[in-house]
């Protein structure tokens, strides 16, 4: 254990970061390039830190998830395994999570913690590589039995990400080496040769690219593309949800849009992204962009949400986006991230960039309770009924409440979120040779270097999302001019960008200031945040005749704790010819009661459903991302005007 | 064998009728009482006769689930097991549908089959009276093992169930001593002081309530009542999907609306009524009356389809109705029927009557193809892309296609449907002390006793519901006054009833004519047939803004392939200024053409989504049960106006 542990050299000199393409347009920044120094996002880092990982840790010591390392490696392991046979796959992503979370902050607690929990998943290790406490050892089912739903290969994944952000946040310890153990174990058993299959689930792929990037192992990059280009083929067979929940039903390259699983779909696609970014291979990327353009304009919800099933976890056809059932899984937002952020370093295209912050704000930011403590596992639009109260000492199902939960029976969100928040400002801003683009706001320092040598530093400072107004000023002398790449929100009509005495009107898109910068320089960006009315397109059938309302990134709802004594949400229709206004801090909409009359059968060739009362109410709106922080509601983002 | 069989003695001289209560304000007719003469349901019942109950059967011999009842018999039943564990149901459900069969039309064919089936189920039975063949044989997991997923008692229900139609229509054979020793058996086991549980799908309440009312078993009464009694209490455990799932969450007298799984909560609630009618628990009863109309009020579908949600089959929350995911189970639809026809039975309410018409028509009707050997297992009420190719030789998936499909992975709604189809003149009247109830229309003669001795007659002449005139002819001398009562649907404003020379306008109700008959008088109904748009409750979210089209008792639909070249189902918008009119044997509704924006995003604060072409055409309406007759196609029920 000791040797390789002493070896304290990261192996990426620039600090960590989660992905580190070796082509396309941009270069991300990496932990210690870039740091956030105030606002919101800092906040919830914050609170990350200090209570959701923790939080993680302990229900899966509680729940034995963690023991089942043990018992592997103490040969006792039994019949009734503790948690279903994926959960070895949350120990790794909160490993992620700690490991990106000591390269943040340098905190050695963090480090002990992730020493302690990654010596308990070390010695688990089979002597050949093979790493899983649910199949292969005494008592349990053998090895690659159940491919379709194991998920074997998705926990070495989770295994490989871990070790990824080690080595680029600290350097190789036995983890790495654990994890490139079992990478040689996949590229042996599932190469050419060996069982040509694939996981139900994809995510090997993921960590195979990314470990193969860190370590300069080729082999693992070219594992990633053989799975990737023998998912599509059938050879998982058949599924109650049809072979597009798993993605078998189409070749990666064919398929023109995001069906089935939606985190599965979005693991996939990443990883697509990620072994075309390495193999150049055009037609892969483009395939993925199609498929990232189809879904974003007829599968996903305003809050960014994807998924809208139910049944399957997964995508609907075109345009099934229900309000009331929607799915929108926190882990589907994570691996909308995922896609998007790879796509938006390969291409530099801003709309990648622009989805990812709706669903940071509006996803991501929602899941996770104030206190980091607590988590909506999906993330519905409209919440009919508060639901089935949720305590802070149970494991809850998946979709069932108004109420942030603990944990949950599958608990795949609050490790996901962990590891996400952890690394939330390696999103924020992006190099190339000869400039930086800033495409998350927050309040950061930033100090890199471009791709053609020269240094950088400046100074962000806004108070976004309560305020638009963003100042950067410039903290290093740099030669030469550079270009400052400012993201233009798509909602964001009517920004203005003050560069010394010179304000220009910026439209959606990236603003360029291409010049030479001195220390001092200070830049301002002011972007509109007046709340605006949204419509949906009217191939969206269940929200036909309503309106939602938008305030920068953040998309807004009525809750029924705002109501008057006596309305319900039911009974409010907008006026939309009243705009949206701003009081203390709050959004308000100008709405009517109207009182719908209700009958023993819903449906009438006869009169008028319902009376209005034409006096006109003013209604406090939420952000999304706040709602059920007052405890258990009902919900509605989409609001009706007829 | 041979001695039982030899006794043709029917024991309910009325001839056959699937429920017989013993109190109640209405009586139904039996099997030899009514019968049909022509129209729209004897063709589907001749359909069924002559193609579905064979289609049945071969499906079951080719899968093997026939066999399974050889294999136990013989004691070489396999680990490998054809068939879901409830398999054996739908053998029940088929001999159950062969002997109300036999006693419609006395096809000595059919009887035959009955035999030859029969023979083989009984020979599976153990000495006990145990019969089934997933648990409790070599190489099989114990009886009662898993009663919440086991199915046992649910197959055993329909074991009785097929024994009461054999019992009412043709008399003791082998089968109703099989169904006898099975109710004992499981009397014996689940009795007091015996296993105080319930099974996960009720059913067998059902079987013992009917069988102990046909075979005079009080204690088989009593058993139904201590099941129904017992549920609610969390006895089967926690489920995925919640306790509500098999309505074990909250007992049947608490409870308000259905809610779960729908057939189970249906099954459960026909039982339900059944014990309280023969115990006279009025408490009872009016609790599920009470859930009946706050699920019709609330949970249900203009088509009379219950159960909204795909990833438990079941009810979804008040107003959760979206047209897109419907899933309206066929056997929720049989489920429902079964319901209310008891609750009519017991209190006379029309409205009862009304919901059965309206889901045989659109949900019954709707399921079986044309030609009796195809199904839809979920009835949506929007089809936006046609979905996979079904052909008639393969096993399907529950609800994925435009196509009905030949059989399913879990094919309960043929048999039920082939049971109801067998059975449906029963449900068109009902007698009482001194009058009869027509309640379905539909050609038919009718031939029974009032419960005070004296026999009535008539004749039912109409092509309904081509045309609404049901012309009614008394063909028996009936000595004083009795009471002639014609359901007038909800739907039936200004329907026009004719006796001799008087023409009276008769309200939605039972209109209702007292008087002697003589031979040869003819009364004749005149119901507005005239289509008519339906609007929907603003509860309903999902059809905001959309309108349907009814006529008489049809839902309409507009389909896909009705449409001109290169216009989309999607840029349909109805103007519902002009009313819809008739031409030439089809409903005509006028709509405009919309350009719908397709846009990368599709929420936008800014310009308008769709430019309106104010081009009026006229567009062809299709009845909802004829859907998809054509081959594959887009469909739609709602039909948006904005």
């Amino acid at each position: 254990m000791s040797t390789t542990q002493q070896a304290v050299r990261p192996t990426d000199p620039t600090g960590g970061r989660p992905v580190v393409p070796s082509t396309g347009v941009l270069r991300p920044l990496g932990l210690s390039e870039i740091a956030l120094t105030g606002g919101f996002w800092l906040c919830r880092q914050r609170t990350n830190a200090q209570a959701t990982l923790a939080h993680c840790q302990m229900w899966m010591e509680r729940l034995g998830w963690v023991a089942n390392f043990d018992r592997v490696a103490d040969a006792t392991t039994r019949p009734d395994r503790p948690g279903l046979v994926f959960s070895d796959s949350e120990i790794y992503k909160l490993l992620e999570a700690m490991a990106w979370e000591f390269g943040r902050t340098g905190d050695l607690r963090v480090d002990a913690a992730f020493r302690a929990l990654s010596e308990r998943v070390v010695r688990a290790q089979d002597a050949d590589g093979y790493l899983n406490t649910s199949f292969g050892h005494g008592g349990q089912a053998p090895r690659y039995c159940d491919l379709a739903g194991g998920h074997e290969l998705y926990c070495a994944g989770h295994l490989l990400q871990a070790a990824v952000a080690r080595l680029r946040t600290y350097g190789v310890d036995e983890l790495v080496e654990a994890a490139r153990r079992s990478a040689d174990h996949v590229c042996d058993t599932f190469g050419a040769g060996g069982i040509a299959s694939v996981c139900g689930h994809p995510e090997i792929e993921l960590g195979l690219v990314e470990l193969g990037r860190a370590l300069g192992e080729q082999r693992y990059v070219d594992q990633a593309l053989l799975f990737v280009d023998r998912r599509g083929h059938g050879t998982l067979g058949d599924h109650a949800f049809g072979r597009e929940y798993y993605q078998d039903d189409v070749p990666v390259r064919d398929a023109d849009a995001w069906r089935g699983h939606a985190v599965r779909a979005l693991y996939l696609s990443a990883a697509a992204v990620d072994v075309a970014v390495e193999r150049k291979d055009q037609v892969l990327l483009e395939a993925i962009a199609r498929q990232w353009a189809n879904t974003v304009a007829r599968r996903t919800y305003l809050t960014g949400g994807m998924g809208s099933h139910h049944q399957d976890e997964g995508f609907g056809r075109d345009w099934v986006l229900p309000a009331d059932r929607a799915y929108c899984e926190t882990c589907a937002g994570v691996g909308s991230v995922m896609v998007s952020w790879r796509l938006f370093l390969a291409t530099g295209d801003v709309r990648y960039a622009d989805l990812i912050e709706r669903t940071f704000f509006n996803i991501v930011a929602t899941s996770v309770r104030e206190d980091g403590r607590a988590f909506f596992y999906a993330n519905t639009l409209h919440q009919r009924v508060p639901g089935p109260a949720v305590t802070d000492d149970e494991v809850s199902p998946r979709a069932s409440s108004s109420m942030r939960a603990p944990w949950f029976d599958v608990s795949c969100c609050p490790t996901n979120l962990a590891r996400t928040m952890a690394t939330w400002h390696t999103y924020a801003a992006a190099i190339d040779r000869t400039g930086l683009s800033i495409c998350q706001y927050a309040a950061a320092t930033v100090r890199t270097t471009l791709q053609d040598g020269r240094e950088i530093g400046l100074d962000i400072q806004t108070n976004y999302p309560r305020s638009g107004l963003v100042t950067v000023h410039i903290t290093r002398p740099t030669p030469g001019p550079w270009t400052l790449r400012l993201r233009i929100p798509e909602w964001a009509e009517g920004a203005v960008v003050q560069d010394g005495g010179q304000r220009t009107l910026a439209h959606p898109g990236f603003f360029q200031l291409e010049r030479a910068f001195a220390v001092g320089d200070q830049i301002t960006l002011d972007l509109p945040m007046a709340p605006r009315f949204t419509n949906p397109s009217p191939h969206v059938d269940a929200v036909r005749g309503c309106v939602a309302v938008e305030r920068g990134p953040e998309v807004l709802c009525l809750e029924s704790v705002d109501l008057p004594a006596g309305v319900s949400l039911d009974e409010i229709r907008i006026d939309t010819s009243i705009p949206p206004s701003e009081h203390h801090g709050r959004v308000l909409v100008a709405g009517r009661r109207v009182e719908v009359r209700e009958d023993a059968w819903p449906y009438s060739s006869g009169d008028e459903w319902s009376a209005d009362s034409q006096q006109v109410v003013d209604l406090p709106l939420t952000p999304y991302h706040a709602w059920a922080d007052r405890g258990p509601s009902r919900m509605r983002v989409w609001l009706p005007t007829v």
